[in-house]
């Protein structure tokens, strides 16, 4: 049953042969179990990759193809990996999200990922299957230029910094309290961590039964991460966000940074002394390093919600090898939590560098990228049969049995509900007050586009079910880029808004924040057949079911099949038969 | 695909339907989640059905035919279900053992068991993968005797008390400290339960984060369970052990106990005050209520292993709708926790019940029953590299990826070492320190016997990692009953131990307890094909690897066929072709 797909692959492998000589397999075996794990110093059970969490870095070169073995030894629970911010360009089979992309693997078994890295620059990989990245499984990708090519900017040496949000309980208790007719929310975080590290004060865990909670902020497990400079040099921080809520915000005490890449593309190089970091985005930015002192603080604060009992997360950038320990100084903090025209301020600095050297980049033309449609995506929390929901046009997202690309590759009867969801919102909602009637509909979203069109999406934000609140939602697109078009307050207007634009020079992008009671533009190519999630990168809203599905292309997909090692699950198995 | 089976299904349906003519379908629909819970105050997420814990009593009559479909809404996790000392005749695939029977029942789908309930009796259903029936997983299956037919004892009303120990952590964090080479075991329980119910005492609890953890005496899912009775008529109490790891002990303050019932076999009633009760074990105790008082504790203890910190376990037995309260009279209380004594001298007082009327039952005949194979399974401590493990000969059981009864029915190459273990433990074994060389092998221990084999099978404790120390370990046999035949101290002698055994009269019983430093002896015969497991169970000394497989007939399965809704799990895959 895999011969049609092996022979697929082996000819995707004769082009990539014959037109990259350089490209190379980069190969990685992964076990992946429990393991129990202190970031923060607060003991707890979470996923590890090879034992080890974060999980290991991937690193490999433009045009690579990564191939990840991956075995479940987690009793009961099934995984997938998704490699975010890599478009699975010709792979859409890969991009690792259950219910959409395969199926989850089981206890015992073991799945392959391959695909190619087709542009380089910060990427990072995590879970897709309910919560499960919540529960520390990700780790960092990298995709360096061939060897010979250089980036549009300089640097002396570089280090990966994966940002986090942390909480104590463990991801089936809060999955329970989000699916629960009795609701209960998460809560804010109790840490915030820096290469898996951040430092819990265990004087407010109380003794209760030490064989079962350990906080011990001597455990080596929660010292703060040491990233090592040398005076005079220019670094380049890679920095991405896994966070599971918070929008967080970076900064280096007494240096300045240059941002200069944006996930994955190069942008306009601009100075600042704080970054905000949406989850889902990465970004690398170059530091000089002529600091005096021996140690400065890297410093992590929570933006857009409140900070009240979530302190600082730290870090250490050490020069020149000297002991390493944390600096007296008070911790850096950038602006405020609820400083929401700074985030704004610096949301739209961003812009596509001019003259990109980058082949693969995404450069935006405002007479091919003509929009050929244009979808007004309403983000509002919602009721359905008594759970609190997250629904997009009044439909909330359920996870479908059958994976999503599967179903529509074999056109499996009775897998997914085909009606499309609305392209706009019901007229004339107020999106200032909470909705009149909480109820929505569920439904699996799916939009079905022509591969060649120019989609231009609004997301527009709204109150949620408590009056005078809107949150931040970091939306993430799979499988392709889109270009940011822009922001505004209040409500989109189809006529006076897009006068506002970027059209000149708008940054690509996988991941674009929306902010409360506010609307972003985005455009974006539909030009990578398959079945694509895009949806609000915080991890409890998309399982509240903040998402849609987008599909295209689905006959070239067929054309060349996708691996039957994918399929098994739900309705697949009608795909199959029993021949022992 | 399910054509095959389909048919099959038809020709048992017709055959019971010629001979049993007042067989019916029982039906259920079951959704799993997980839930909210606080069985001892203490609030928890734990894994229901249809949202209440314990689940649903299933309730048949003999012969009756019960169908239970299931489905998972329990995000990441797979589940199964095994109908705890029904024996399948004819339905091997619907034991609900992941790893043996089927491949568990991934999130989203659903999965029907279909079985016979042969004989009339007291069982219980429980999750089968992992340590799920840790998580609540569980419930009471009930078989009556057939309108018109009587049991060979009288009672006038009837009460289930399924019981239990329960611990605070979740089973992600046990299993991890059980699977970790840093092992950390789960510790005595914090509470037992009587139907679901027990108290915990919060103050215990310290105020740690009241959105994540709550303990509430108040809370009224932890109000004691009551047994309503009327004044002057006879209950049948119906008890089962669901106990992830203790040995209980249930009295009635000022009330004694016939016992009548062991494992769903009538046994020679006699009298007790207290009665012990094994994990996996059912009884059916008569009491005649003729108490003065209108309320009567009922008592739950630790024995075999320390009740330092295990505070009894209690509910209410309540006279003629008097007001409901727990009396102010000391907690009933059995024997101490050690009086090993007291408890071989009850496991010794079970003999089959004499011209017992019900013909399903087992009765033990010298003659026919003469062993064809003995095998001595020697049950150690160990480590397997770096991890703490059981062991049975020197092998402990890993699960395998492929379900083992499709894997010989298929004869699915490579999915199973088909080498069986030794029979016997190496000669001149010391049962009296912990072993010489603690490391141990791992497999999947897979013993073949041929149809109609008569197996005596020797349980052989010994020492443990540490000195001094042996521990109770309660063997379940799936598929089948076992005469009991003796119990002895020490090393069994084959010579002489055998003079001791109860050849006239032993209980037929599908669990047994195996006693510190001591040897069991049972008997069974190998009359319902399929691969069934022979374990410990004690929850967590089956996770780690304390148990062996018994496979036979495998011919006769096949010819019937199994229902290709166990299969896609592991090499299972490889029985599939893929034809969209």
């Amino acid at each position: 049953m895999g011969a049609r797909w092996a022979a697929a692959l082996l000819g995707l492998a004769m082009v990539a042969g014959m037109s990259m000589v350089s490209a190379k397999v980069v190969e990685y075996e992964w076990e992946v179990s429990y393991i129990n794990a202190a970031p923060d110093c607060y003991s707890k059970t979470i996923l590890g990759i090879n034992g080890i969490y974060p999980g290991p870095t991937i690193r490999a070169s433009q045009n690579d193809t990564v191939r990840v073995t991956m075995k479940n030894h987690v009793a009961t629970e099934g995984i997938t990996m998704h490699w975010h911010g890599i478009r699975q360009i010709g792979s859409p089979w890969a991009d690792g999200t259950a219910a959409v992309s395969q199926c989850p693997i089981v206890y015992g078994e073991s799945f392959t990922y391959e695909f190619t890295v087709d542009r380089p620059g910060t990427y990072f990989y995590h879970g897709h299957f309910g919560c499960q990245r919540a529960a520390g499984f990700y780790g960092s990708l990298i995709v360096d230029l061939p060897d010979g090519m250089y980036e549009p900017y300089h640097y002396e040496g570089e280090h990966m910094i994966i940002v986090n949000d942390w909480w104590h309980r463990g991801i089936i208790d809060q999955e329970q309290g989000l699916e629960s007719t009795t609701f209960k929310w998460v809560g804010e975080p109790q840490s915030l961590l820096l290469e898996g590290r951040g430092r819990y004060n265990c004087s407010k865990v109380p003794k209760y039964d030490p064989a079962a909670i350990s906080c011990n902020q001597t455990d080596e497990r929660c010292a703060p991460h040491v990233w090592k400079v040398e005076r005079g040099k220019t670094y380049r921080l890679r920095l991405a966000s896994v966070a599971s809520l918070s929008t967080l915000n970076f900064k280096i005490e007494g240096h300045m940074m240059q941002v200069v890449e944006a996930d994955g593309h190069n942008i306009e190089p601009f100075y600042t002394d704080n970054i905000d970091i949406y989850s889902g985005e990465t970004y690398s930015v170059l530091v000089h390093c002529n600091g005096t002192l021996d140690n400065y603080h890297l410093g992590l604060n929570v933006r857009g919600r409140t900070d009240k009992d979530v302190p600082t997360g730290l870090g250490i950038l050490n020069y020149n090898n000297a002991t390493a320990y944390q600096p007296n100084t008070p911790w850096p903090k950038g602006p405020a939590w609820d400083d929401f025209p700074a985030s704004k301020a610096q949301a739209k600095k961003y812009k596509a560098l001019r003259n990109n050297p980058d082949p693969t980049s995404h450069a935006f033309n405002k007479t091919e990228h003509a929009v050929t449609r244009t979808i007004i995506l309403l983000n509002t929390q919602n009721k359905y049969q008594g759970h609190t929901k997250w629904a997009i046009n009044n439909v909330t997202y359920a996870p479908l049995q059958t994976p999503l690309l599967a179903a529509l590759v074999y056109n499996i009867s009775g897998a997914v509900d085909l009606t499309p969801p609305p392209d706009y919102p019901t007229s004339g909602y107020n999106i200032f007050n909470p909705p009149a009637n909480p109820n929505t509909n569920v439904g699996s979203g799916v939009y079905q586009f022509n591969t060649g069109d120019v989609v231009e999406l609004i997301l527009q934000n709204a109150a949620t079910l408590t009056a005078n609140q809107s949150e931040v939602h970091p939306w993430h697109l799979h499988g392709h880029d889109f270009w940011i078009m822009g922001y505004g307050d209040g409500v989109y207007d189809p006529i006076k808004s897009p006068f506002t634009f970027e059209l000149d020079n708008p940054p690509a992008r996988n991941n674009v924040p929306l902010f409360p009671f506010g609307w972003t533009a985005i455009r974006f190519k539909l030009d990578n057949p398959g079945a694509w999630p895009f949806h609000c990168h915080v991890e409890w809203h998309f399982h509240m079911g903040m998402g849609v599905m987008f599909a295209h292309g689905i006959d070239q997909v067929r054309q060349k099949g996708i691996p039957s090692s994918t399929l098994g699950c739900g309705l697949t198995k009608t795909l199959f038969k029993l021949n022992p």
